[in-house]
């Protein structure tokens, strides 16, 4: 790898957690020159613009959940072990034992859905993008599962994806909120349950 | 009302809408003096700095919303046609008919929280308190539900609270992300159907 290559994945990295944790707007160039330990033309070498450096933040940030999605079903076949596996992998990125998210302030998802949805259209068709390959994830899981007579065959897949993804963020939301994970626990133990009786084929 | 309450009254209701669509961050004084048509002088007379005036706005804009959850709640003594009506009523605030919110860009409590959280503390502090005072109120319909025999007893109010606010706030934030309301049709649809399952006495 080149050394401008090491250094502009730095810059990502570094810029990842201040962008996901003050958000676009409340971020500076000189926040990040601070982070990054670089003056700005050593920044503007690598980025036109503090909108090319976020747009690249947040797809670090989103490769990294995706990445810890993909490590923990790999191993899982059975549909209902991967809905499973999916919970806890969502839980896990904010509040695992080990954490798996190397990027600081909640889910950079959610933080972009909801401040570029009325300002930034560049980052908001990131954010969407985002959220259909994660609703797609799920639905797939759900389809395949209903196709393998693991899951029942009632179930709606984008129903199911809309109000998953709902409980997880807006569960993260609150104990982000209050510094308390009680609300995503209680999210955690509801989608297990819903897992168990609405989704399973044969119970 | 003086001269000066007025003024001070409408500089909170052109603001509140700016910062709710724009974030603290992304709201400059020069973007509230364009909506105010104010000098910054003119705008400084009433508040000492931008953050007492976006803590005003964040009051007033959480005041809409709970006006218009007490109108809805009025008439209705049971709790289940209680519980009923919150919903709707939240996503009447968004969706309805008649927009009832007259402050744009969705939820005042989940944009502040989300943005506020690793942020500023003195809004994070208003938007817990915010946030209090809903859990309070979904907690004391169900507590009184259940007392009245119109709740399930085994229903444990906080919980449902939780996982409610989850919900409807994860689906608005999903619906706003795409400018489509299918998700929070879906949400309302399925708390319906939780309200009437699961916590509704007798069925």
């Amino acid at each position: 790898m080149s050394k401008a290559k090491i250094t502009r994945d730095r810059i990502i990295q570094q810029a990842a957690s201040i962008f996901n944790q003050h958000g676009y707007a409340g971020t500076s160039m000189s926040d990040i020159m601070r982070v990054t330990g670089l003056q700005k033309g050593g920044i503007y070498n690598h980025f036109r613009s503090k909108d090319e450096l976020a747009i690249a933040a947040f797809d670090y940030a989103v490769g990294c959940v995706r990445q810890h999605y993909a490590d923990v079903l790999r191993s899982k076949r059975h549909a209902v072990a991967r809905l499973y596996a999916l919970v806890d992998a969502f839980y896990g990125n904010f509040y695992g034992t080990i954490e798996a998210l190397p990027v600081k302030g909640g889910c950079p998802l959610l933080n972009t859905a909801i401040e570029s949805d009325d300002t930034h259209p560049a980052l908001r068709d990131r954010a969407r993008q985002a959220m259909n390959a994660w609703r797609e994830m799920i639905r797939k899981i759900i389809t395949s599962g209903i196709k393998r007579g693991e899951v029942k065959a009632e179930v709606k897949a984008d129903t199911v994806a809309t109000l998953w993804i709902s409980m997880l963020e807006g569960g993260l939301m609150m104990s982000q909120l209050y510094g308390d994970r009680i609300h995503l626990d209680r999210v955690k133990h509801h989608l297990r349950q819903y897992i168990r009786k609405e989704l399973a084929q044969g119970t």
